[in-house]
C-alpha cells in the first residue's frame, strides 16, 4: 500500500501528469454518459470519478488502473434499480449509493477472506460473450436517446445530431490517429489524441445547442449540472437492503472480474505483478467511497486504463491528478455542461461500447474448441434474452458446470513394470509387464469430492477387466491431498474389496498425505499394506500371489 | 430401460413381494406425514406414492430405490410455496404440482444433456450439514403439531399423545429389533419388523381417537382422506411459473443429490452399477407423474430404500407392488385414516428426521480436515438461520469456492536431468542436474481457465528465480487438454517471452493436444521449437546456449 509513493521519483511525473490530463478529458463525457446508462443524473458520473479513484490509488494493486464509472457495471446498476424506484428520483440515487455499499462490502469481505482466486472464475469466452451481450444491450437502450424518441417516431433534429455525432466518432476512431500522424504528430501522441474525439464531439454538440438553436428544435440536453463538490453522506435508512443483496453480490463479482482483466492485460505489458486480494480491497474501498460521495458502483475500465497506460501513467498519481482536474471542473462554472445534447452523449456511449465487440475470441474458440464457442453464445444470448443479471448467472452456471465436469474426469493409468528395471509406466503407452493377480493403478489427481465418484467407477471398471486380480495397488505419487469425502470413499472401497477378498495396497503415499491419513482409521482397517515404492509392492505381492496359487 | 423385466426370474419374486408389502406399510404414515411437512393435505402424500414409483420403475437406474415423498424435499416445497398461497388452499395444491413439473423438467433436461456428473457437486460434509440443518428445521416446525399448539400454550391431551407416540417410536427404534429377535424372529425380519413401528403407533393413535374420546378433548386429526385414485390432470394456467423457477431448480438439484446418494450407498453393497444420467431421467419422469396425479416433488429416500433393500427387493417390481397396495388402500374405505391424530403423525416425522442426524461425518471431518468441518458447520448454520433454500445456496457457494480454489493450484515441477540417463525428475525430490540457461517446467494439470492464471504466475516466479534462463521448456506430458483461455495465455506468454528474448519450447505434447494446437496459430508464432522428448530439448538447447555463450 502506497509503496509507489515511497519510491516516487521525479522522472515519473511528466508521464503521470500527461496521463492525468488526458484521462480527465476522457472522463468528463464518459462519466456523464455512464451515469445516464445507470439511470442517474449525469453529475453522479462525475462524482463517481473523483473520490473513488483517489481511494483506489491508496489501496489498489494496479499502477495504471483507471477506476470510475464503467458501461457494463452501470447497465447492471440500472437493471437492478429499475424495478425499485423511478429513474432520476431521489430514492433512485440513494439506492444506487446503497448498491455501491453492498458491492463494496462484498469486495472488501472477499479481499479479507483472500478470495482473489475467484478472478479465475470465468473463462475468456464466457467473459467475452457477457461483454458483447452487454454492449449490444446498452447500444439498443441508447438508440432511443440517439434518435430523440423510440425508433419509428424518431425526432428528426435529434436523430440528425445523434447520427452525425456517431459518424464523426466512428471516423475519428478509424482515421483520427492516422490523420494526426500525417499532420506530424508522433505515433503515441496521435493515438492518444484520437481518444479525445468524444470530448471534441461533445464540445461541438454543446456549441450547436447554444448557437445552432437546436434546443429550440426540441433536442434534449442533460440539463443543469450542479456545481461544487459532492457532499459526503451516506443514507443508510432504506427498506431495500435485502432486495439489493443479490444484485449487489453479482455487481461486486463483475466489478472484480472486469477490473482484474483490465489490470492484468496492462500489467502483462510491463511484466508487473498484481495482487488479486489487494485488488479486491482497493475496489471495495473505492465503491464505499463512491457511495459516500453521491456516486454509484465503479470499477476499473479497460478502455480508460489503456489510455491512461498509453498516455504515460507510471503510478496511481495519474489517477489522483485526473480526480483533481474533475473536481476543478465542478468547482468552475458548470453552466456549459447543461447544454450537452443527449443524442451526442448517446453516440459516445454507443461508440464506446461497440468498441467492446471483440469477436476475435469467438472466432478463435469456434476454430479451436467448439464447446468454448457454445459457452460464448449461451452467455451472450443469456444477456440479450434474459437480461444482464441472468447473463451473469448463466456465465456462473456454465463455469461451474465446466469445473465440475473437468474435475470429474481424473486421469488414472494402469501401470506395468518396464522389464529389468524398477520403473513402472502406463501400459497403454509403454511395453510394460503386468501380472494377472495384480492390478496397479496410478491416480494422477488429488482425491476430493469432485472426482471420487469417477475414481471409484474407474477402479470397478478395471477390476471387471481384470477378473483374476487378487490385489489392487493404488500408486499415490501424484496425490497431494485427500479430502474427507475421498477418505470415506477409500474406506468404502476397502470394505467392498475386503468382502470380495481383494487386497487394497497403497504405494508411494506422499509424506503430508500420510500424516493426514494417520489421523483417520483408514490405515488401521486397511485390508492390505503400505509400500514405499511400487517396485516393492510388485515384488512382495508377486510372492504372495505365487504362494496362493501353489496353495490352491 | 426395463432391462430388469426382460430378465425377470421367478426366484426374484418372493423378495420383491415381501419388500413391496413392508414398504407399503411404511409408506402410508410416511407419505401422509411428509405431505403435512410440505403444507399439503395428507392424501397428496399417498397420491405421490402411487404413480411416481411406477414411472421410476420404468425409467430409473436403481434396482432398490424407493421413490416418493421425502422429508427434506417436502420442507423445501413448503418453504417455496408458503409465500405464494395459503397452506391447504386449492391454489397451494396447484402450485405444488407445478413445482414438481418445474423440478421434473429440470431433471429431464439435465438427463438429456448428460449432466449426471453434477452428482459430484456436494462434498459429503456439505451434504451432511445440509441434511442435519434440514432435519432440525423440520423437527422444530413439527413441535407445534406434536404439542397441539406452540410451546408455551401446549394442549395437554395432544401433548400427552404426541410425546407418548414419540417415546414409543424411540423405544421401538432402539429396542424393537432386539425384542423381536429375542421372541425368536430371524435377525433380518426383526430389523424390518421394527421399521413398521410407525404404522403400529399410527394405528394405536387412531384407536385412541376412536375409542378413547381424544377427538372430543380437542386433539386434531388429519381429517377426511378422500377415497379413490387421484384424477390425472395438470393445471398449467398460473401466474406463478416464473416465481417457481428458482425454487424448482434448487429442489430438482436436491432431489438428484438425495436420490443419488441413497442409490449409491445401496448399489455399493451389491456391487451394482448406477447410471447417473438415467437416474436424472427416471427422477424427472417420476416428478412429472407426481404433478399429473395430484402429488408434489418426490425423490428417492435413503431410509425407505434401505428398508426396501433389507426386506429383499431385487428389482423395481417391489416398488410397483408397493404402489398397487397403496392404490388398493385408497380404493378401500378410507374413513379410518381420517381419525389419525396429528400429534402422532408429528411424532413419526420427528423420529424419522432425527434418524438423519448422523454426526459421524462431522466428527471425522473435525479430526481429519478442519476446513471440511467448517463447511459442514456453515451449511448447517445456513439452513438453520437463513432457511433451507439459502442453505442449498450456501452449499453450492462453498462447493464452487472449493472447486475453484483447488483448480487454481496446479502442481508444477522444475525438472532436472538424472545424470547419465534420459530421465528428468522434480529437482526438489531427486538429485538432478540443471543448466543455468535452461528452465524446464513440467505442468501436472490440464490447462484451462481455472488454473491458467496460477500457471502464468508460477512461470514468472520461476523465471525471476532463474534470471540467467534463456530458454523455457514446458514439459506437457501430463497435459491432456488446453482450452481457449489457456490458448490465449500461451500466446501471451509467447509474446512476453519473445519481448524478453527468451525461447518458449514445448516438449512431449500429447497427440490429441497437438492436433488441437495445429488448429490455432500458436505453433506458427512460437518463439521456439517443439520437441518429442525432454532429453532432446535438453541436448538441443544445451548446444544453442553453449554456442551463444561462445558467440558472446
Amino acid at each position: 500500500m502506497l509503496h509507489w509513493l515511497k519510491h516516487y521519483r521525479r522522472a515519473l511525473l511528466p508521464g503521470d501528469l500527461s496521463a492525468g490530463i488526458v484521462v480527465a478529458m476522457m472522463m468528463i463525457p464518459q462519466g456523464m454518459a455512464y451515469a445516464i446508462v445507470a439511470g442517474l443524473p449525469p453529475v453522479a458520473g462525475l462524482y463517481a470519478s473523483i473520490l473513488p479513484p483517489m481511494v483506489y490509488a491508496l489501496f489498489g494493486s494496479s499502477m495504471t488502473q483507471s477506476v470510475g464509472p464503467m458501461a457494463i457495471v452501470s447497465l447492471m446498476t440500472g437493471a437492478a434499480l429499475a424495478p425499485l424506484a423511478a429513474a432520476g428520483s431521489g430514492l433512485y440515487g440513494v439506492l444506487a449509493a446503497q448498491l455501491a455499499v453492498v458491492s463494496g462490502v462484498v469486495l472488501l469481505l472477499c479481499g479479507l477472506l483472500r478470495m482473489g482466486f475467484l478472478a479465475n472464475f470465468f473463462s475468456r469466452p464466457v467473459m467475452s460473450g457477457f461483454t458483447v451481450g452487454s454492449a449490444l444491450t446498452i447500444s439498443h437502450d441508447q438508440l432511443r436517446n440517439l434518435l430523440g424518441a423510440p425508433l419509428p417516431d424518431a425526432h428528426l433534429p435529434s436523430a440528425l445530431l445523434g447520427l452525425g455525432s456517431l459518424v464523426a466518432l466512428v471516423l475519428a476512431r478509424r482515421y483520427g490517429a492516422g490523420l494526426l500522424r500525417r499532420c506530424g504528430m508522433p505515433a503515441t501522441a496521435a493515438d492518444i489524441g484520437a481518444k479525445l474525439a468524444p470530448m471534441l464531439v461533445v464540445l461541438a454538440g454543446i456549441a450547436l445547442m447554444s448557437f445552432g438553436g437546436l434546443a429550440e428544435q426540441g433536442v434534449h440536453s442533460t440539463g443543469t449540472v450542479p456545481g461544487g463538490l459532492p457532499g459526503l453522506n451516506l443514507a443508510i435508512s432504506s427498506p431495500h437492503w435485502r432486495t439489493l443483496l443479490q444484485p449487489g453480490l453479482l455487481i461486486g463479482f463483475i466489478i472484480f472480474l472486469m477490473s482484474m482483466s483490465a489490470a492484468q492485460s496492462l500489467a502483462l505489458k510491463r511484466n508487473q505483478k498484481l495482487n488479486s486480494n489487494q485488488e479486491l480491497f482497493g475496489l471495495g474501498a473505492a465503491n464505499l467511497a463512491s457511495a459516500l460521495s453521491g456516486g454509484f458502483p465503479v470499477t476499473g475500465s479497460l478502455s480508460r486504463s489503456a489510455v491512461n497506460f498509453a498516455a504515460g501513467a507510471n503510478t496511481p498519481l495519474a489517477s489522483i491528478i485526473t480526480s483533481c482536474l474533475l473536481a476543478g471542473a465542478l468547482l468552475a462554472p458548470t453552466g456549459w455542461l447543461a447544454l450537452l445534447p443527449l443524442p451526442t452523449l448517446a453516440a459516445t456511449i454507443i461508440v464506446a461500447v461497440l468498441g467492446m465487440l471483440e469477436l476475435d475470441i469467438l472466432r478463435t474458440a469456434w476454430q479451436y474448441d467448439r464447446s468454448d464457442a457454445l459457452a460464448w453464445g449461451a452467455t451472450c444470448a443469456g444477456v440479450l434474452l434474459l437480461g444482464v443479471e441472468a447473463g451473469v448467472i448463466v456465465g456462473v452456471a456454465l463455469s461451474m458446470g465446466t469445473l465440475i465436469w473437468r474435475a470429474s474426469r481424473p486421469h488414472i493409468a494402469v501401470l506395468g513394470r518396464i522389464a529389468g528395471s524398477e520403473h513402472f509406466r502406463n501400459v497403454e503407452r509403454y511395453p510394460a509387464q503386468t501380472q494377472p493377480q495384480l492390478l496397479v493403478l496410478r491416480i494422477d489427481a488429488n482425491l476430493f469430492f469432485g472426482n471420487v465418484e469417477a475414481v471409484q467407477q474407474r477402479i470397478e471398471d478395471e477390476l471387471a477387466c481384470h477378473p483374476s486380480a487378487r490385489h489392487l495397488v493404488l500408486v499415490m505419487s501424484a496425490v497431494n491431498s485427500i479430502d474427507t469425502t475421498a477418505l470415506y470413499a477409500l474406506r468404502e472401497l476397502n470394505l467392498s474389496l475386503k468382502r470380495r477378498e481383494i487386497g487394497l495396497h497403497l504405494a508411494e503415499v506422499k509424506g503430508p498425505v500420510m500424516d493426514r491419513l494417520r489421523e483417520s482409521d483408514l490405515l488401521a482397517q486397511l485390508h492390505g499394506k503400505l509400500y514405499l515404492s511400487t517396485a516393492r509392492a510388485w515384488d512382495d505381492l508377486h510372492g504372495i500371489c505365487a504362494h496362493q496359487e501353489v496353495a490352491i
